[in-house]
């Protein structure tokens, strides 16, 4: 029972409504009342929060992650993917324990909080470190663990553990667990197919890394006769709920093929210009309908977690590569990194509304990149930093408040993350 | 005489040398000694700063801006270049008056000195007002009032102005004036080469828009068949030290102009792609040795004044757009954000070493998002944020520390800049 008083509301409804002097009240971890301070049924909070001076809106969905990574980051930068990968990524994954994965994986639910990220969506290995890490923070998030084939039986040995994290994991607190092949460069059509089989068995989703760097969509056409997304649709990928990474190479078949699935696209831009991918055509997959989310991608390739950062890069990039100013727009950006996230994800948040899941952020428009202030929406995505996020709550609960995370010693975490790297350098 | 110890001391000199456990020690706002401490000379220290924690480097070099239009942020979103001057930029910048253009100005210098920015780049008019606001922040300027010729006698008028400023400022304070044709499309081939000479009799610099859209510079080439750069060394632009902005749509026989002539590149990544005009090809300009450095532009097209932004972009769309991840790294991205800016405007600093001006700054790196640290210089590129700044000096006088700026009343501030806005909703 917590009531918010005096914010600036962001609805981030379809009218794109911001209501000034709002109230806010959460009850049972959903949205009770959320409108008019004038029009506020009477409410006995156990505590008031005042938003005064601040904006009070739906938190951001982090589409694409994997947060263990969070021990690589600055470890290897300015490397393109492959190398990226094979010379720095792949070794370093090799020295990894369930110990080290979960206290990365505890860092990364600290920046995200703080970053107010309220659900991620992970693809990685060491997954019961990170389902303890998440578990803890309070965040929404889907696990999946990264499915390959590079010899007979690792695929099988991958996908049967893929089926116990989902029986052990899948609706226990605020997790799910999706199925994931890494990616066609990595895996074979017929683990593709038995991916798709079992997915759609347990009545889950997958997600998968797609058309991320020209060589590798290229090479799949070459080899197969089909795009990645092609090969996907044939396999049975697109018959279940596919949230598709990167996608920065697709054809406009495949963006037809994702919108006519009910696919999502977890667009990275920040990684995706760092690993020197490409630029996602964000605004042809928006005007034909597709969802668009975003995503940071882990923090060795990006290097932040921080969605703030990604829906300004998004409406940015789209804007300068387009030569259209008006491309991906203030208030679409903002949708970009919640609303179309939380529909990706399949949550019941994304928007301010009576009856929704309360995954709520407030953040302090007090400083002087606020000021003036024409335009609110305007002033988040152009002007905004993540630094200014106050508060972050996940089904009703404060996981996240000026500086203090409800769920870790943010000390404990930075010496353990540290700890690690410095046995890294000794490697 | 200000003694900062156990900084993690990022030089910025050819070696990219970075010092753990340093001393800088400052007296007559000049560096005594940067360097080990058990190096360090006995000093008798007005005011000791512990860094620890910290990183110390060089201040940021803002190389394009207009201050006053801080009064503007948020006003005009999400439109292109000439429907933003023309349908909401001029309209409102005809309603200024000295004292708006103060507090607008005043803004700028708050959000640059909490930014970490000790030294900026300006092209505008209120030149008094900007002046004003400047000599109380304490920061670097090169002020300079922009030159049009849209009627008769208007760029005599001007340029009159103009001489009169820089007898004025020029060499006041921490002050110089430079001459401005305001862009080619604005200004008659006429004026253009009065500048010049103009220019060359005071012993002074130009500050011009250049080539900043595809369109300006075609209808350029079209009409006068020579490029903004070729006209402008026809006019003799070039023979004097010559700062260019944004430089978009230069050609490869600019580039090759601009080296020959010691010309600087004033490159604002993030306002060029907001307002759509594209990508610069800093790449190309670094590889033929031309100075290039970074700008915010206004308040009003950016809609922040960050270097700590302007140099991760810088950085993430070279390597993005021209597919090598290795394009602009991270010791590079710094570069361009503070020693070519220095460069370019003729400052004596930039780099962390004797003699040099104390133009510095301190950044927490206390935060999640800089652990785990294999390299403190990837971290502040592609982790970092203006937020971090926790001390900015100028020749050292400390102007902004934690929060508190030496030089205004943020408050004051604020609320004389958001009632002029008030003012503007009412027109």
């Amino acid at each position: 029972m917590i009531e918010i008083r005096h914010a600036t509301l962001i609805t981030n409804n379809d009218n794109n409504e911001v209501i000034e002097n709002a109230v806010v009240q959460i009850a049972d971890g959903k949205i009770a009342y959320a409108g008019l301070s004038a029009s506020a049924p009477t409410f006995h909070a156990e505590r008031v929060i005042d938003a005064r001076g601040n904006v009070v809106m739906p938190g951001f969905v982090n589409t694409h992650t994997h947060v263990p990574m969070n021990l690589f980051r600055s470890y290897a930068d300015d490397l393109d993917l492959m190398s990226w990968l094979n010379t720095k990524i792949f070794p370093a994954e090799d020295k990894l324990n369930e110990d080290s994965a979960y206290w990365g994986s505890m860092a990364a639910m600290c920046e995200m909080a703080a970053a107010g990220i309220v659900a991620f969506n992970e693809m990685y290995f060491f997954v019961d470190s990170i389902a303890r890490a998440a578990r803890k923070s309070g965040l929404r998030g889907i696990l999946s663990r990264a499915v390959v084939t590079p010899a007979p039986g690792v695929g099988e040995r991958m996908l049967q553990e893929s089926v116990e994290l989902f029986e052990k994991y899948n609706g226990v607190g605020r997790l799910k667990v999706y199925l994931s092949p890494h990616a066609q460069y990595t895996v074979n059509n017929a683990m593709l197919e038995k991916l798709a089989q079992e997915a759609k068995r347990l009545g889950t989703g997958v997600h998968m890394h797609i058309s991320e760097t020209r060589g590798e969509h290229e090479t799949c056409v070459k080899e197969q006769g089909l795009t990645p997304i092609g090969l996907c649709e044939k396999t049975g990928l697109l018959d279940v709920p596919f949230l598709g990474a990167h996608c920065v190479w697709v054809s406009d078949h495949d963006i037809e093929l994702m919108k006519e699935h009910g696919s999502s696209v977890l667009s990275c831009p920040k990684s995706n210009l760092k690993l020197a991918s490409g630029i996602a055509p964000l605004t042809k997959m928006i005007q034909k309908g597709v969802n668009v989310t975003l995503g940071t991608d882990g923090a060795a390739s990006n290097n932040k977690l921080s969605m703030m950062e990604e829906m300004t890069y998004a409406s940015m990039l789209q804007k300068g590569t387009t030569y259209d100013a008006k491309a991906v727009p203030a208030a679409l950006a903002l949708k970009l990194a919640t609303r179309n996230g939380a529909q990706a994800l399949g949550l019941d948040s994304g928007v301010i509304e009576e009856g929704k899941d309360a995954d709520i952020i407030m953040i302090d428009t007090s400083g002087i990149r606020y000021t003036p202030d024409y335009d609110i929406v305007s002033l988040l995505v152009y002007a905004g930093s993540d630094a200014d996020v106050c508060m972050t709550m996940v089904g009703g609960d404060i996981i996240y408040e000026n500086g203090e995370f409800a769920f870790a010693d943010i000390e404990e975490v930075k010496a353990r993350v540290c700890g690690y790297a410095e046995e890294m350098k000794n490697i």
